[in-house]
């Protein structure tokens, strides 16, 4: 999946942002693992309860190329998969918390509209 | 444009956000008026250099309807127009500027690989 850097002026580096958390339910899913550090994929599953099987499973393999998170895999029984955030998913944290602030606020204004 | 409230569950209004803030160069724009206050088209599409025209005032459209900028239109000769951010659109600021700071670090990363 190729990357671009975005750089060629000033605020383009926000596109280089763009480009990695964008992408229907992959900033819920950097929430919550965010938020509770280490989650299974069935845990993700039910927490996530308007995304499809497929859809996670998508999103979780575009976020493990772009090394945001890291899956580990136990092979003793049952078989166990578990996600968690690489050191460069956990410097995301201002940006997804600052936009989990402002999305909050965007969602009460239009509930009073 | 009709607009979604994400609220189902925890970390869903990251998704409010989001779709406000994608859309190729919008991410941009809203970094230049941040940083300009106040922005005349022809000065955008100066610093926008890869952005056509056209697709500059599409954007500036969609963020004028979510009412994120406003335009300032000046009747006299020339005539004249400008945006700046509306008070909501300046709430941006911390999700922007977070974006932007981890859009450098990921540039600079990627360059050195």
């Amino acid at each position: 999946m190729k990357r671009q850097v975005f750089d060629c002026q000033p605020g383009c580096p926000v596109e280089s942002t763009l480009q990695i958390i964008s992408g229907k339910w992959k900033s819920v899913i950097l929430y919550h693992l965010l938020q509770e550090k280490v989650c299974h994929f069935g845990s993700l599953q039910r927490q996530l309860v308007n995304c499809s099987r497929r859809m996670l499973a998508l999103q979780l393999k575009k976020l493990e190329q772009d090394q945001i998170i890291e899956k580990i895999t136990y092979q003793d029984q049952p078989f166990k998969t578990e996600y968690r955030l690489t050191l460069q998913g956990q410097t995301l944290k201002p940006v997804i918390l600052a936009m989990a602030v402002w999305g909050e606020k965007y969602n009460r204004l239009q509930k009073n509209k």
